[in-house]
């Protein structure tokens, strides 16, 4: 009953296999000139019908992030984010490192989503050219958001005019990209370009790789230097089917929104389950697969005693202990209901 | 027939199969408190003889390298190196970056060594301390060679004595660690810290892993900001046993050292092979995986011509033409064979 | 009638003709081993009654903030400041930028002063040694704050408390110290150190110096990276006594506080003046030498037909029009009179 | 006698006096818009006979660099410069700092000069648009030289021939430029961009005032992102006058070209006394103000028993000891006779 992080999750047997296999084939060409580096791109754009995007492999949701921000903002720069971003609170500044000193600028908003009339407010500042003042380049969306909430293609479209109207880039944080779209139920096209997304971060390690996040330019110009920030960032990969590998896998008859489907149901039903209890409480509604709840202390206490293991979320009342339940591609409905038979347990009367 | 680079290689079995079952084995804990990561960790203590060293994976050599740099030096510091060392030539700058714009300081020498007697006077000049200079702060040497020729401990020993009377670090880019090893014939420790080195970047990737090195402080406290560096620069692994699970199965039962042996002997049999030939000449000893070697036109036709593959090298002398080989732990002798009997028929007159 | 800022006024004629003493007297130690550069230090040394305070000359507001802020941050630091704050809207990155990276995080608070209490919860978050989060490495207050409000010791001391406790550096933006001294009417020892500064911007350009700012360690191990990173800033100037000289006056005779104190009573005149008139509100408390003021339309179109030059300032609320009036040393009470005179005659019905 | 630097020099009485009056003459624009920045910039035109220049006045000749270069470079590009360039030797990594860690790269050469051919096999190396090696992007060359030689138009087409070429800018550390030109004898265009300067720091601190120096980018489009480099480097004076007031003086007349006359005839003075003397040798040879000379030992003994100051300078052959003697705009001809009757008294036997 381990509902601590998707990242603690294994990995897939078809992309475990699809390295194996990847790398018993003798040799191959290196950094990227190799077959399935090729075949991630050509798949990439078919899933987004967008036979002109760009894409590279990376190791880590991080490298992703930064290396696509440091694409669409001079070191001068302002990027707008969400205050809980995981740009701005989980990176240990690598987004400044990598864009050689921008700023992260906060932009609040409930549940997770940057308020996009706040946003506006924000680049309505007459701050454009004026040399003393960071000057506005991109916004930076998680989807799903660090709250386990999702933003919808309307959504998205709000802040993608205003960031547009004044010249910004729109990058989104995908690294739990496929439970967003499992969530919507549209087009991965509508959920990211159609919706006004310049640079998505793909992401794949929570969901079934072991390592592999794409970076995907939808506007190819935007690409140019990424290479040369790639190299100089460490983190191209002279064996890179390693990388792309998994993604060709992951890629490959729809395994990256079946495993996105599992853990978004497995938290539905975990849901279902907990909201009934008395004393339970979501803080955030539950769009993915990252549940936020406040559980009554003998609810937790019997969870606890039983060896199920979640993470500690800050709440905002006094007095009150929130915590954070992630499911994922392999979490067990077996796991889901024992644990929810413990809660209903602790919890009866 | 490939003898284009070790870095176009696969993967030993053990390894992919050390991988493969690391991520069928359900959950694991994250960012490296894993037991993959612990138990590489205890190896290369036992290895290197060394209980207190302190060792992390990152992916690629690159960024072993410049984050040992970067632990090594401040930004107004002075890192001195071969001026074919991969860290000034081949990382698009990733050197400077990590460190905050250290510079490199070319010191040449034959074979692609560094000349200690050079390294000695630079390093005597009286800049220490005065603000205007670049600080002398690390010396980075590569084992084996860009030249594929190789340190032995002594010539090692004069390098960090040298560093170590003005106060610098000694970095070890071992990408190729194991080859050096392998033609040296004395214990890791001997090769490493005994001889002074106080950082080692520990490479797995040329020698049958998919994609790993470890870097391995010898000197614990030069350790201190690795860990944050390492998460600023985007290189750590949320599913870290991907890096450890290779790691381990290459330490383990000796194959990382007996993967260097085997290369080190298809390169040795290359080399009896055609320096026999009629115009052939080694640009260098010799001492690891790596041929450096002119060949006679009709030769190197032929060898095209039959789809051998390997790389042009820059020779010093006008109209003629060298060529780098290289093996690996996957070079088959048969592809030897075949390498050498068409090279000596296309020979004979 | 100029009150557009205090950076366009002209030079106290005791520091225009020190500067050019010190430059027609012959030849002197270049880098700051000159008589004026040593008597800068101990003349702020008697000042702020701390002989082991250590203190450098630069040239630029924005030089010393920065500079002073890469001395109490890793390139992995958080730096909490207002959301106003100069280094964090008016510095074009700079602080990012020779922190190598540190992240700028807002506290906001009323009036232009960052609330303890509010600093107090984001100092109580759990990140400490956690390498994913940002690391809490400084506190950066500006005295007086870009509101024209000033802090006094125990606000300051505050601060400090919350700051210290967690290990972090307090910084003091003195751009206008003088005038927030002039203004509390304390030592100022007890406006910095004795509160809990570490490390103050010491203002002079804006308060009659040509160009010329003190950085002010008060914790002499602070400093030990200052001088590298002053001239790897393109910071150190050759003849220093281009900025010493300049400091060397403004400090002789209580110079600098005699200037700021008639800037200060140049804007309580004007403010007497002002808020009798139907129609005009003070945006913040006055209590060094800027007014924010909203002002009724044809009391301000009286005044820009008049010729009186001033700065539009973003009101709250909507349709209202506010403005700022900054006074100088070299404000005259016949340019204050003559606005106020041609506003109340506006403002009559 | 103080032969030891040109940056200990006093300023001219001209620019003394401007600057005085600069500052006496009430509020001006800040940040540049004043009218003493303006006139600098048509001055420069002018005198450059180019009306499209840009040109922007920094305080200091590393600010002028560095600036300069980061407008030419990548962060992943090379910037090739000869050994002993001050940007490579003695700003502190400054360079690095500011073009977010380009490579600097030596290019030797005779007498402080890059050497053309060298320059030009470095330049043939296949490394455009391969992201493993940093990218070619500018040359450097001081003038005069740190041996103080100057290059001739000639020369510096060659340089300049090469450089474009393949893509790369070219930037003149011209922190004695006057004193080349007043060499050279040709007009500033020729000695600049018409022998293929891109962007020049022209100086003036040394030559005469109290700390100023202009950026001059004769290809307009280069200094498009300068003044946000400026400004984030803390490089943007609110007062800017204080460095325009004394281009504008230096500009005026030819005080500036006069200045480096005199400099010059007090070196040429120099030399003819003391290369008469047995034992005497130039270490190369003098074209503007700076000689390099091995002296007699007891010739160095008695001058400084009389108390001339000049500083020690590192010799190639053991044994011998050679100094630098560096003459002024402000430079006695009263000293340099007294200095030589000294060094002729004690020469003879």
């Amino acid at each position: 009953m381990n509902f601590r992080s998707d990242n603690e999750s294994g990995a897939h047997p078809n992309i475990i296999e699809a390295l194996s296999e990847a790398f018993s084939s003798g040799t191959a060409h290196s950094y990227g000139a190799d077959e399935w580096t090729q075949r991630v791109e050509r798949r990439l754009r078919e899933l987004f019908e967008k036979p002109d995007l760009v894409a590279y492999p990376v190791a880590t949701g991080t490298a992703a992030n930064v290396l696509s921000l440091a694409c669409c903002t001079p070191s001068w720069g302002a990027v707008y984010c969400h205050p809980q971003a995981h740009v701005m609170v989980d990176e240990a500044n690598a987004p400044e490192f990598f864009t050689g000193g921008a700023q992260l600028h906060p932009i609040d908003g409930p549940a997770g989503k940057l308020d996009p009339r706040r946003l506006a407010d924000a680049l309505a500042q007459p701050v454009y050219g004026v040399v003393h003042h960071p000057q506005p380049a991109a916004v930076s969306i998680s989807q799903a958001t660090e709250c386990g909430t999702v933003y919808d293609p309307v959504e998205i479209a709000a802040i993608a005019t205003s960031a547009h109207r004044h010249g910004l880039k729109l990058h989104m944080d995908g690294s739990r990209f496929a439970n967003a779209l499992a969530f919507v139920g549209c087009s991965a096209a509508e959920l990211s370009w159609r919706a006004g997304i310049d640079v998505l971060s793909f992401g794949a390690t929570k969901n079934g790789a072991l390592g592999a996040e794409a970076v995907v330019f939808f506007d190819p110009g935007l690409a140019r230097e990424f290479e040369f920030r790639r190299k100089r960032g460490g983190h191209l990969f002279s064996k890179m089917r390693m990388l792309s590998a998994q993604l060709d896998a992951y890629l490959t008859d729809g395994l990256w929104l079946a495993n996105a489907q599992h853990a978004n149901a497995m938290a539905r039903r975990l849901v279902a389950g907990l909201t009934p209890l008395k004393g339970t409480q979501l803080l955030y509604p539950v769009n993915a697969n990252e549940i936020f709840v406040v559980l009554p202390a003998r609810v937790h206490d019997a969870l606890q005693k039983a060896g199920a293991q979640y993470h500690p979320w800050p709440s905002d009342r006094p007095g009150e202990r929130a915590w954070r339940l992630v499911t994922a591609f392999d979490t067990s409905s077996k796991d889901v209901d024992k644990f929810l038979s413990l809660a209903k347990a602790a919890s009866a009367p």
